[in-house]
This record gives C-alpha cells, structure tokens and sequence, in this order.
C-alpha cells in the first residue's frame, strides 16, 4: 500500500490566508487583532518557537506583544501580568507558553485568562465549555489534527478513532472533538497495555503520547491513517513525532509526519482564533455601548 | 456463567453513614451542611425524586432546601435564584433539578452555580477541573459508576471500558473519572454502528444511552462486566435502564440493575459532596478570617 503524504503545509497556508483576510476585514473597522504571548523561560527552542508565531502574525497583520517575563519569573508576577492582559482591550488574545519556572504551577495562572481571550483553550472553563457543546476555542494542537482530517476529506463520523495520550491540551481536548464530530473514539495512554489491541482496530489513529517510536507499523492495520501529534527533541536539535515513520510507511493509507504535518496548522489556528476573538471582542463592546446607550 | 447482581444499596448505605458520621464531626464545629435543590417542574416524578434526596439528607442530618419555582418560572428568576444561593453562606450545595421550563436555557444557568457549592458537578468549568486534575466535584451518576467498581473490586486499571453514551452529564465526565483510573476508555453513541464491535472487546461495558433494551446479550463477551445507567419510564410508570436484562443474565459476569444500582449511588453521593462541601467552604472562611487579621 502506498502511504499518502498528508503534509500541513497547505492547509497551514489556507488558514493563514483566511486569517489575513478577515484582518484585512477588522482593519476596516478601526480593529487591529493582537496576540499577547506570555514566555518565562530560557530555553532556546521555545524563544525560536515564539518567534516563528511573532513572524507568522505579522505576515497576517496581527499585533504580536511578547511579554517575557525571565526563567525566574514568580507565580505572582505571571499571574498579575495575566489579569492585566485579560482586562486590557487592545490585547484580544492570550498564550501562556511553556515551559514555565518549576516553581510555578501552571494549571493555576490558565484560570486567570480570561476565556474569551483564551484562544489556545488552556483554561479550564474552555475544555468544559468544548465538553458540554458551548462557544469556546479549543487548543490549537488539538482543533489542528481535525482540521487536517476534514482538509484530506478522511471520514471520523461513525468510525473509531484511536487517540494515543490522554493529556488535557491534546488527547482529552481532540476526543472531544472528534465526538462532536460522531467518531467513537478510544482513549489509550501509557497504563493501556499493548498497543495493537487498540491500534489495530482503529480506522485512524492519532499519537500525542511525547515517545519517539511509539507507534510502529506492526500496531496498525492496512489502510489506517496516522496522524503525528508527537514532538520530541532529538540530542541532536532536531525534532521528531511519536511514529516509526519507516515501519508505518507502506502499511498506513495516509500519514501526516513530524515535522510537516499539523505544527504549522497549529500555528495558523492561533492567529485565526486571535482574529475571531478580536471579532467577537469588537462586537462584544458594540453591543454593550449601544446598551448602555439606552 | 452466573450473573453476579452488582446491587447499589450496600455501598449506598455506606456512603450514607459516612455523610452522616462527617456531618456529625461538622456539628461539633457549630456548621451543619445546607443542600439547596432548585426545582421549576410540575413533573411528579421529578418531584417524588426530590423528596426521596430531602429524606435522605435529613437521615444523614444534611438541611435541604428546595426552592420550587414553579413550571412557568423564566430564566431569568432561575439565574437571580442561583446567584443568590452562591452567594448565601449558609449554603454549602447546589443543585439545579431537570427537567426546566422549555423557554430555559439550562447550559447558561449551570454557569452561575459556584464551583464550590457544584455537587453534581453541571457548571462546565467542574467538567474541565475534572478533565485537568484539579479538584472538582464530579457529576454524582458518573461517579457513582466508578464507586459501585470500585465497592466489588472490578479493576479497570490497563482494561478496557466501553460507555455507550457521550452525554455532559454521564458519558463525558465517567471516561475522564475512568481515564484517571488508567482505563482505556472507548466512547460509543448513536452514531457509532454496530454496537458489538466496541462492547464485545471490551471488559466492561457501562450503559448511558437512555434507551430501553439497548444493550443485549449478543453485544457481549462472556465476563464482561456491565454497568446499566439508563433510566426510562414505562407507559406504566415503572423505571427500566438501557440493559435488556433476560439475554443479558447468563452471558455477562456482573450486571449492575435499574432500578436497585447506580440511582441510590448516586444520591447517596450528592450528599456526601454536600458534607464535604460544608467542610471546605468552612475551612476557606477560618482562612480567610485568620488571613485578614494578619
């Protein structure tokens, strides 16, 4: 079997464009879209992955304002610089990027973005808005792998979609999605035992468990799509996905690879959701002017 | 293969009493733990539902307070109704009954139940505490589940669980409570075709579909473990779950019935989430009280 490419890269561009677009459409109105991305870290990678987004947005005409607060930034300070981005208008998107300070728990300051400006669905309140069918944005990794589905027209409804990992910003998130979407999805994770028994089965199996060469092709049956979510860094710099791609190759119908699958819709999709947010922002502001108007 | 009856009422009558010892322990402090049930229906089930959970509380020496708003009440006193019992600290649970009026939108209403006092866990942002580990209280059916797996030892660490069912209120927030069990979760509904091919995999099979005589014998393996969450009334007015019972006897290893399993779990839980609640919100006062002198 001939394992098709499913490469991001042009669905990356569509969205960016639409992104562009719909700027170009807010600037009519006086609204410029503006991303604040939150960094306190030194690591190199995650500087370099900062500005890829800063790059991306600014060929989109979206405002990117990266606070980088240091690698010894306090829980307090984050947390501070938080509510203040949630209650400033100009800034109508928000990321918190990791890594943070080891000392600083997380899943404490995401509570602090405010959910319409929460555009990579880290805080809590979104994922529960995402469960029960409310208006709210999903992490971007997530939203990017059934994006990547729809964009190869690779039918979920009514088929089982095995997902590999079963973290809140990519496994749980995607089930979700994917149960929007009618699947019936399996939840697998490191405690699952063999894979295959999973795997196999599975019409399309979806790997975000962060383990190079997790999924091999001797998991898979002829004609399953693959999607890649995994990121992990080599000793030598370079990056890789959670899938054997040479032992998947000729087995799988359709894989999307590490790199060059759905990082760079990952990207796109913040800066999509950044402009719907100012969209929704801006009208949000209308409707309560005119309110209080009366 | 003998059926074994996985019946609710001892592991009810369990919780029960430890309500009742905590509620004890609380009563030396000078709190005795309120449950508030907000109602607006005239459906007699509904309200036979909510006297049997008054009756119990006052068992376990839990006050209950229903606030009957009638079946015409609008949404609006609904949301006025609920703030205030957020607010009233006299008030340690919340509960808002179904049905609603059909004008009501109850997925706007959850909203407004404070974190601390959801027992039933219906605010979204409980569901996504769920799903990122922080503490919340679970939806009581859905926990109920794992309590009655937990209370007849069926392990389901490294197995396989299929729920039939993706509602908010049982099918979602049971996969995330088996999830953090380290089950390997397969969510089926509607849309998902032959039923056997995920339940007849799997170890254990929880039904939540709302549908009578959904799940049959020939859906299954020998030894499979079922759990019936259903809940239909008859033309007669006689409860019946999702489980075809007559094939089903002979074929699964355990079956947890409907009536006489999950429900009385499940209330018996409300209240325990009450005491517990009582005991928190006293612990945030003394804190806070104690952080204010500083």
């Amino acid at each position: 079997m001939t394992t098709k490419l499913l490469s991001g890269k042009p669905l990356a561009a569509l969205i960016q464009q639409r992104a562009h677009e719909e700027t170009a459409l807010l600037d009519d109105e006086g609204i410029r879209p503006v991303l604040a991305v939150v960094v306190a870290t030194d690591d190199e990678a995650t500087h370099w992955y900062v500005r890829s987004i800063e790059r991306a947005a600014g060929r989109a005409g979206i405002g990117c304002r990266i606070v980088d607060l240091g690698h010894d930034a306090t829980e307090q300070v984050l947390a501070s610089v938080l509510a203040d981005l949630s209650a400033e208008p100009s800034v109508h998107g928000i990321i918190l990027q990791t890594p943070l300070p080891a000392a600083v728990r997380a899943d404490r300051l995401v509570g602090l973005i405010a959910p319409e400006k929460d555009i990579d669905g880290a805080n809590p309140l979104s994922l529960g808005r995402l469960a029960v069918g409310q208006p709210a944005f999903a992490p971007a990794t997530a939203q990017a792998v059934v994006e990547l589905l729809d964009h190869f027209q690779i039918p979920v409804a009514g088929r089982n979609v095995a997902v590999v990992g079963r973290s809140a910003v990519v496994g749980k998130p995607l089930s979700l999605l994917l149960l929007e979407r009618d699947a019936t999805v399996t939840i697998c994770h490191s405690k699952s035992g063999p894979l295959e028994r999973y795997t196999q089965p599975a019409d399309v199996v979806v790997v975000a468990a962060g383990r190079t060469g997790l999924l091999k092709g001797s998991h898979l049956s002829p004609e399953t799509v693959v999607i890649d979510v995994g990121t992990n860094v080599l000793p030598d710099g370079s990056l890789v996905g959670d899938v054997d791609e040479a032992s998947v190759t000729g087995v799988a119908a359709g894989l999307s690879p590490v790199p060059g699958g759905v990082g760079s819709v990952t990207t796109a999709l913040l800066l999509l959701h950044t402009v719907e947010a100012a969209r929704q922002q801006s009208r949000t502001t209308l409707l309560t002017a005119s309110t209080s108007r009366i």
